[in-house]
């Protein structure tokens, strides 16, 4: 059995950081590098595709709103000809910085409040998928049951679903609120069981105590809480001792 | 005879627009195309490739110092490294707006004060080289005799030597500051004049009535001052009048 | 009689211009600035803040979401203390320009989709009241019955209510949505028209024929669509006709 | 004996912060608030003042080059009147958020580059100052003999001269520059001794031990340093014990 561990790196701008990419891209296998538009710069870019190439992970665009100032966690009412561009844009600057580095971008995630609307809003979702396919033909990282990985598919891209070791779900399997106290489970134990149990057992236990079925190719990890780091090691150590190998959905 | 003509295109940002980029595109050979670091946003810049695209002209990065505000047009003394990274990100952007349309990035110039400073400033030379290199092995557009052409030869890229259809040039073959009043050819005739001159003679004549010699691959002609349109046109005419065929110095 | 006329003015950036501001402050009595969040910048703002005290006309900040790659036109699910901050930024910064120039920032206008948005939004129509609060005791202008001047007034704030001269009505008094084909009025003759039977019967004829009753404190001109100055003018000189004395709703 | 103390606070952006704002205002006298250009935002600038003014703390506009990808540590070659522009324009926001959080900015520092500039840079220098004023009658911060203070006092404006605890001088009484390995005391016993003295025997020793006369107004700690707050409460409590009571240079 394998399953591939993703989180948010490059998540810094300027002279500003966010979270520890080294020793987070020790323990994941797939990076989403943030491409300048919610967070990265160019040397941060290449910076975190040399660090990802040198240790084998797989490069995926962050792609976002263009929204530094609220890290593209605010939804932006945007045309979905802008959006799709301003993803094709992304996804190009951040292949020049892979390439440089040795490596390719090999799949596309969308961030923070693009990520939440391409649940639901089919016109941002069909954008999202529009920038990718004028890009070329790369997966698409997204929720199960999202308009994202369904116009993903619909496009003919390989839709990549992932679940979040950290998040509540509520019954119906969608992400508890960040405004409900149960949004995050914080314990370490708790995390580890999550990632266990949807690895090995295909079930993720929402909040009020529901098992539901979750087939997915990923497992977010978060980078940027507290104890992230600590988390995402725990995570892996207890994969790889219950038979799980940690390892990219996109193979090398 | 053969001469290549460029042109500075794709210079507005969001609701802003800055000179006629179609009727710029019927005259050229080759456009400069901004990639969002002085000017130029994705919607902009995927459109003017496709024009381009669709007219067979070719396709030019054409990087700055990220600076929005300014136009690229202030000095700014950046980290070499810094430099490079932007280079590589704005070029890779724009292949990706090239490959939507159908084209591709097949060189580079530097823009507004990072030309101008590159002339001498060896290690931003140096930098917008490396930056170059980084993404790849483009032809690199700069004035003879500039560090950066110096560089991109070492380099290994192809150096491609321009001159100016509307600048006044000093007896040492420096372009006169534009805070002096001779900086600029103002007059149609002056200008065809020289597009003339410069590509059936090999010649420019400097504002003091020296004779310069000057062996170029493509000559400059700026689209945002007035009257450029119909002085764009006019070259055209001449040139091809006197014999001169406008064709791109990087075959299709 | 006397109406006051605004106009959104200063809305270039950098290099860029948008509209003829000196030609449209030779004709209304309030100035709607923009703030340096949608568009404007330092210098700009400065002269427009000139040019409007030496003509004796009104400035007030033309406060926007934080956007200038959308020019404040796409709505943005902003943190309310964030908002209330954002207005608060921009109204400081913009009375300084004024206080430099002799004048005083004397009212607020939200722009584009803020403006939009605080007719319904009421936690935004609050923030934005919020903000101008903070910095002190001004009118806000906007659409009668709209959640912002609702907020205005319960906070002590001026509601100060305008109606557009080239918009087209829906029978129920709301703005026709910009997507529709007569959302605009385009002919002199209409939208002069309009200003005057407003002005003077304090009646807004409806796209469907239906007569409103309006009775307003200021029209707005818009300032950057084709025929914009013609049209300004126009409005002018024919409600001077009619016996309605241009003037300011904040008195100098 | 009463000595200032500076310190730079409110440098994160958005989502970024850097250093321990609330840390450092327990400890100095003056805050130099970043106003949006190189670092702060609308609520960090509005919560800073707050802190401040709840502290009894001196706010001050830490004004720079419009540089956030530099955090305002380059150069900029930028038209002296658009620097006096953005001068004026930050100290507006910064005073908005001020009078919001019941107090006034009292006093002006230029940032990084800004201020490295000031010291030689003619033009900028009197740009800046030029700015300042347009805003009206504060007192300017910078280093002893820089052409800043020079056209400060000349314009009526204070000047303000404060040295580094934490930098080491040439023995010209210049700053040794950050690339040099002596360019930062890294010792808190070495910045204790360095503050002590200067506080009360009006003495610097330079990097080759000369002795350099130094009367100056306020002492600048830095608070982004590894150890900045340590050192910042180990100087103002040795400063303490020497009969020196740290106190603002702009009276309550």
């Amino acid at each position: 059995m394998s399953l591939d561990l993703n989180s948010d790196l490059g998540e810094g701008f300027g002279i500003w950081r966010l979270g520890d990419d080294e020793a987070l891209l020790d323990v994941v296998t797939s990076a989403n590098v943030a491409c300048g538009f919610h967070a990265g710069d160019p040397t941060i870019m290449r910076r975190a595709c040399e660090l990802a190439a040198g240790r084998g992970v797989a490069v995926g665009a962050q792609v976002s709103y263009r929204d530094l100032a609220g890290f593209g966690r605010r939804f932006i009412d945007v045309d979905p000809v802008e959006l799709a561009d301003g993803v094709l844009y992304q996804i190009g600057a951040l292949q020049a910085c892979a390439r440089a580095a040795g490596t390719d971008v090999v799949y596309v995630k969308p961030h923070g409040a693009l990520y939440n609307a391409t649940v639901h809003h089919d016109e941002q979702a069909r954008a999202v998928v529009a920038g990718v396919r004028a890009f070329g033909d790369l997966p698409v990282l997204g929720l199960p049951g999202s308009r994202l990985l369904h116009h993903a598919e619909a496009a003919g891209l390989r839709p990549v679903r992932e679940a979040f070791a950290d998040r509540g779900y509520t019954p119906e399997g969608a992400l508890v609120p960040r405004s409900r106290p149960d949004a995050l489970l914080t314990g370490t134990d708790a995390v580890v069981e999550r990632a266990v149990r949807l690895a090995t057992a295909g079930e993720i236990v929402a909040v009020d105590g529901t098992v539901l079925a979750a087939e997915v190719d990923s497992l977010c990890l978060h980078g940027d809480t507290p104890g992230a780091v600590e988390h995402a090691r725990a995570v892996r150590s207890a994969l790889t001792r219950a038979g799980v190998e940690p390892g990219r959905f996109v193979p090398r």
